[in-house]
């Protein structure tokens, strides 16, 4: 099955829509449970977040019957077309079980070295982040603008977020400090949607660790579609998970990644 | 010159129309520089904050021009109604120079005694959380619902939220892990955006420090009016500002009163 980035986006937006209608009137819905996947922790699923990834599915199976699926919630399937879909429901359950309006809808499409197309869709907002290899945008409800990372800027000069202030490891948490002591602004809590704001020139990092690969293909996309680069914490490719660094232009990627390289 | 509620809430809401007009041209605007207020750390007063209160200002001269006022940015001025104007043109300016869709406009009215109305309001989303002695609600993108704090639940089934993992002092960080360390679940960075998920039934507690009155008295009002309950740290009226704890109902209140009184 042959394929044009046009034809592929208009079935990610078809995902998105989809995904959207799924998951909001779960969402801060008073009588929403959340049940606990991991014995030890607390990682909540919601019916939302299964929903929203059927209803994915779904649309797969009509329209790209022969591309290969990630998804976090129902795991691989494989295909034949060397595409595959990578699917995050909701990313940032806990942000969406807690009513804030910061988690998202990950899709990504692309082959075995990278996602050539991303959306980061925020649903209630009514606020969708695209990326592909032609352009990348932001429709929202103030209307459509160009997504443009953030021109270099020192480090000293800039923001950094990150989702919870532990990061991943103990180790992983103070290289984590060791660049965000350094920075003007450090900020938590916003889940997929610091990487949104990479992309759309407000923030200047993102550091993350721990990553799924469907957590990070999309933002990859749209953040690379509008000028910035992701990478694990060595530079090298981080489509398939692990630490991620997200910036938003290659003077500012190289600072971090070099105080990163010395925690590693 | 007398007053009835509606009349004051339609006010208030001319008010955050207002700065929701002057705030948002300026939002994500990547031109948009943040000047240092204060020499030792950072904290970014915008144009934007200048404009909205200004605007706010404007309103408040022509309709109630013997109520007195307190602002973020311009200060105190007397009145001679017996009714206050309390005004944060933009909670959580280091949210907004980020582009998270998380700071709000605060907008609260009442006598000595705090509050009687409040607007929480998130001009990017078209969000507005309003509190009155009457009714509790919210108008955003997917319309408008009633405001109704979450039923009692233990300490360790709940959701905890403040700003800034520092909190305020060492000791307040203390008091704050304290809290924290027993619930189920810790989130931050959302500005005033938290309190508004304590009324709209998402979250149980929100603890935070070193607040001024402009930076609390609308969540008050509108967590009041939502059924919650908004105290200092030793259970006292919190409405001129300090150590503030934002509970969903009496019995989370109570149970995070407990931890915090051992510190102080």
């Amino acid at each position: 099955m042959t394929y044009t980035h046009d034809a592929l986006l208009d079935v990610a937006q078809q995902l998105a829509d989809a995904a959207r209608a799924a998951i909001l009137p779960h969402f801060r819905n008073i009588g929403l449970t959340a049940e606990n996947k991991l014995s030890g922790g607390y990682d909540p699923v919601t019916i939302a977040d299964r929903a929203a990834e059927e209803a994915m599915r779904a649309v797969l199976a009509d329209l790209r019957p022969d591309d290969a699926i990630l998804g976090e919630e129902f795991g691989a399937v494989a295909g034949s077309s060397g595409l595959t879909w990578v699917l995050d429901p909701i990313d940032g359950t806990r942000g969406f079980v807690s009513g804030t309006p910061t988690w998202g809808v990950l899709i990504a499409v692309g082959g075995k070295d990278g996602p050539e197309i991303g959306i980061i869709d925020q649903p209630y907002i009514g606020e969708r982040f695209i990326g592909t290899p032609e352009a990348a945008w932001v429709h929202g409800p103030q209307g459509r603008a160009p997504l443009k990372t953030r021109p270099p800027r020192p480090l000293s000069q800039a923001t950094v977020f990150t989702t919870f202030p532990e990061v991943g490891t103990p180790a992983d948490a103070a290289a984590f400090v060791d660049v965000a002591g350094r920075a003007q602004l450090t900020r938590y809590g916003m889940d997929c949607y610091a990487y949104a704001l990479v992309a759309a020139g407000q923030v200047d990092l993102v550091i993350e660790a721990g990553l799924n690969a469907y957590d990070i293909q999309a933002p990859i996309a749209v953040i690379q579609a509008a000028g910035g680069i992701v990478t694990d914490w060595q530079g090298g490719p981080v489509h398939n998970g692990g630490r991620a660094l997200a910036a938003a232009n290659a003077g500012i990627h190289a600072e971090a990644l070099a105080i990163l390289a010395k925690h590693i």
